[in-house]
């Protein structure tokens, strides 16, 4: 662990009572002490010196306290992290079939995605794309998991989100709402097709970029279509055609490769 | 299916004979009819026109023809792939625990890399460490079944082979001998430390680049030493610490990304 994230309920108490599987991971699993420090992260990406102050029957108490500017912090592993900048990704994932999605979201947490939205498009799995429902159901709490494991494992500055519920492709617009430069990637040839660094190449590293990723069967034409007269610009993968679980790692790693390149 | 391979057997002959799951996976599961065209690649790359001619029983018979030059061919799936050019990647993989293995070759393979070579390393699976075991036993096959596979579905020009012993990372400059540029991928701050699009500067995409990705443990320093004096350059990736499956998928998609944008 490189950083405990805070629970969602965490309001910047001074105290925190974690119980169950929170508790055991850091005493059994982890093994820290009573009067341990360690670092930590509240679901706004904030920063808090945590010490572990008592050890009950399967809960404990941390208390919790926001470091001083510049105080260096105690990480319960040596390895530093790339310290920035980082793009402001934002990854709109047409859904996969099961296990997929967890890989693809675990993985744009460690590269530092800020907001993950799962999409209900035309080639998606059936099962869902039929049923029109827009609760994650099972799958949230699976994927709320893997973010969480990401934050910790990586270190990752950046607090993940995933959108609550599933958004149809056509709310991608309004969702969005024009808030900087949105790409989406597919496999085949379109008018007026522009290099990835071609697009990138005024957008400076702090403005936001959105990266639409089709599921198993890319996007139809009609989406592509759609995806144009909404401003969007398609990208063509200077690659082989990838599996979505690939595409969309590949996407983020080129998008964040290219920007901070640039900057570093 | 974007391509069929051919068998590792297969030598050029005008016919050939597929048993069991090979001819069941074209007879059942894509269903081809007899006088069907379709486009093979042997284990060299090269393209074949291939025929179904006969169905037996658990069998099929193909006709192999080499095409004429600039002669089109008809893949089973329609979406045209990127024809390139692509850099020459070859990946030395620090051995990782179980499926992570089998995910990293087949997207390695997946994005077009022409051999993996599986290493151990200090921080790499004590099963295999210890055993000092050259063979990749049980697991060589579900690794080759994984290249055969992404080749199928990617469409990629490029026979990824998998080198069919393991080999000591202390035996990496033996084997790479020298043909390129070879960089590893760490997440500390080295000295003498470049950017990829420095080093990959003066790198033309022709020529042959090595990527090394430690396992879950990374490099220890005493093999991070041994590689730069090796002659290998320490690349810092641009984002948080990552997974080794992520890394390895990350640093060749990077590698691809610099080389094919300046090119196209």
């Amino acid at each position: 662990m490189r950083q405990y994230l805070l629970p969602d309920t965490f309001e910047g108490e001074d105290h925190v009572l974690l119980t169950g599987k929170e508790s055991q991971y850091l005493v059994k699993v982890l093994r820290l002490k009573i009067a341990q420090h360690f670092m930590g992260r509240d679901r706004e990406g904030k920063v808090w010196d945590l010490c572990l102050e008592s050890i009950g029957k399967n809960n404990c108490v941390l208390g919790c306290r926001v470091p001083d500017a510049g105080e260096p912090l105690v990480s319960t592993d040596v390895l530093p992290s790339y310290s920035g900048p980082y793009p402001h990704l934002f990854l709109y994932q047409c859904l996969c079939k099961g296990k997929k999605n967890e890989q693809i979201v675990r993985q744009a947490t460690e590269l530092g995605v800020e907001e993950i939205v799962l999409l209900t498009s035309t080639y998606c799995t059936k099962e869902f794309s039929k049923k029109n429902d827009k609760n994650l159901g099972g799958q949230k709490d699976r994927l709320e998991g893997q973010i969480k494991e990401a934050i910790q494992q990586s270190g990752s500055p950046i607090p993940t989100h995933l959108h609550q519920e599933m958004l149809p492709l056509t709310s991608f617009p309004q969702h969005w709402n024009n808030r900087g430069l949105a790409l989406f990637f597919h496999q085949s040839e379109r008018a007026d097709q522009k290099s990835l660094t071609q697009l990138l190449s005024n957008h400076p590293i702090e403005s936001p970029v959105a990266l639409l990723v089709g599921s198993e069967g890319g996007f139809s034409e009609e989406e592509c279509n759609f995806l144009e007269a909404a401003g969007c610009k398609p990208v063509l993968l200077n690659t082989n055609i990838l599996r979505a679980e690939t595409a969309a790692l590949y996407g983020l790693s080129a998008i964040q490769v290219v920007l901070t390149e640039r900057e570093n």
